[in-house]
């Protein structure tokens, strides 16, 4: 299927989170229809659109009657359980395709991906026992961070080791999973791209945005990175040598350290990027629409950068000034029920003229 | 109730075709649901909508119901039966007012309601027979138009008189129904000014833009229109006096003749209007984002213009060069099934740096 989907098509969606709501609402405004998959009920996605599954990952029938109803599916996450990914493929094409999520859902393929592409990472080691991780210690040192090979975000499922010695006790906290051993990277800025390719192998990436986290969690990005103008090149070559490396179709978001030595790869997203929210308003095809039309075998829209901007996440009872915030520039909300801490609920743009 | 409506409130709309869609989805960003009431099944707005009734605009169950489930009614329509006005609210407020309806639905209250704003209209004489008609004629001349004082929307409804012979037949192509006759303006250009006015009386105006009509249908709207900022300012500071006269709550279109004389009205329509739609693409907050502002009570947004734009509509099977046109600048395309002559499929906002 190389074909682009006509308009009236349905575009199914694993994943009802806000992520999958944005996908769907971008996919509405090109006259694409979107099913949402998502085990949860009354999910922020379902709220938009024209059809949604209630079903766990691991429910075969309600996975092929999804796949059946769909022109292609995409997803809002790359933990999806590999079994429900083989269902659905025999079925309907999947994209991005299965080698972007073989290789960002474990932690240790990515970073050997990103390491035979020639890209620099932080000093890894994977780690499945106790001896493993006292070896991969007195390799990389201290401080570093054990974390799980799969399934983990936003913090969740990581020990920090400041000192060998507590090596038991970070073994013990990520429960003995297979994980990897990173060493710390010694960066001044965190910043990402976010880099799409379409189906015809076309790649665009938007501009670099700047990150800064508060307790695990991105808080704020901010457009454009103060970056030199060489380092900003650097990270979109970079994105794209991984777009093609992977044979990508749709939007991949590259999260990179600024170091001394140049530019280290910390993660990959096979998916849009909540380090990407600022292109709602500020580039005439947003993260979303671009993911859209990539999967959708559109050609790419124009993401030049029109304004500068700043995207500051709602966590948690941030949203509880939505009156003041509504005010101060683009308020995006997600409908999701309660607030709780640590759970992303909106986020603000606030847009200025280019610099 | 002049509270503001908190997020995950929802917003009941009258007529589920593209204006509403676009509302819905505009309402989503915000964190507030929408539902959708529309006569017609598979209406484009059901798709990206919470909740849709499906029902008669004489259903009283039904209105009764769809006002109880939601916070405050709006409209994508202005010919909304009276009778399910007063059903609905004596349930839950209807915004914008009942005033702005029942100006707008009828062309001799609308001229009216103008004229007694001191504001200049085409010359204009109510026609409730034939005789009228001829009396009508002899006063305003010909060229004229008849048109019946309701229901009238895009050309439908009325019969243009090069000659007063040509009376019988027109009143016989508008079959008789109470109308008006209106004299022809002699004009160089039609603008529109979008305006709207919050539940506080604040009152936003976005830039006028140009139109141009192909058989009676918008065709393409450009914005800056290119006429002297004198005459931008008096179209600004008129839309803001009709909004205040009116009492306004939400967005009101006023399209306008520029003349020698200066600016003639043309009609105003209480809600967002197609030549309103390049702001989707050309200012932080679109029109749709700023009804949905001011019928939640919320503060207005910053409408302010970005970028020069060019909206152009796609009618009937205009769209089928959707592939193309996706790569010329922001598709919008609004879910209907088929296309027919004349039937409005969706459109494109082609945009450039601000001159």
């Amino acid at each position: 299927m190389t074909e682009p989907l006509p308009p009236g098509s349905t575009i199914g969606i694993l994943g009802g989170g806000q992520l999958g709501r944005m996908l769907s609402v971008a996919a509405s405004r090109m006259g694409l229809a979107c099913h949402i998959y998502e085990p949860a009920t009354g999910c922020p996605a379902s709220q938009v659109a024209a059809h949604c599954t209630t079903a766990a990952y691991e429910d075969d029938a309600a996975l092929e009657a999804f796949a059946r109803s769909v022109d292609v599916v995409t997803y809002e996450f790359e933990n999806v359980p590999t079994a429900a990914l083989d269902r659905i493929e025999a079925i309907v094409p999947i994209r991005p395709g299965r080698r972007a999520l073989a290789v960002s859902q474990d932690r240790v393929n990515e970073k050997d991906f990103l390491s035979g592409l020639g890209l620099a990472t932080a000093p890894y080691a994977a780690v499945s026992s106790l001896d493993e991780l006292k070896a991969a210690l007195e390799r990389i040192g201290t401080p570093a961070i054990l974390k799980t090979r799969r399934f983990g975000y936003d913090g969740k499922g990581q020990a920090r080791l400041d000192d060998p010695s507590g090596a038991e006790a970070a073994f013990d906290a990520i429960a003995g999973a297979p994980s990897v051993l990173e060493g710390f990277v010694d960066f001044s800025l965190e910043i990402s791209v976010i880099g799409a390719r379409g189906l015809d192998g076309a790649v665009v990436c938007f501009d670099p945005g700047a990150n800064e986290h508060r307790d695990g969690i991105l808080h704020r990005t901010t457009v454009p990175a103060p970056i030199p103008s060489r380092l900003r090149t650097d990270a979109i070559i970079l994105a794209g040598r991984i777009l093609n490396a992977l044979d990508y179709v749709g939007v991949l978001g590259v999260e990179l350290f600024v170091t001394p030595a140049g530019l280290v790869v910390n993660e990959i997203a096979p998916r849009v990027h909540n380090s990407g929210h600022w292109t709602q308003n500020a580039c005439l095809t947003d993260q979303f629409e671009q993911h859209m039309r990539a999967v959708a075998g559109w050609p790419l829209g124009d993401g030049s950068r029109h304004a500068d901007a700043q995207m500051l996440n709602l966590i948690g009872d941030e949203m509880d000034r939505w009156e003041e915030l509504a005010s101060e520039g683009a308020l995006h909300l997600y409908g999701k029920g309660g607030s709780r801490p640590g759970r992303k609920m909106g986020h603000v743009n606030r847009i200025t003229p280019r610099s």
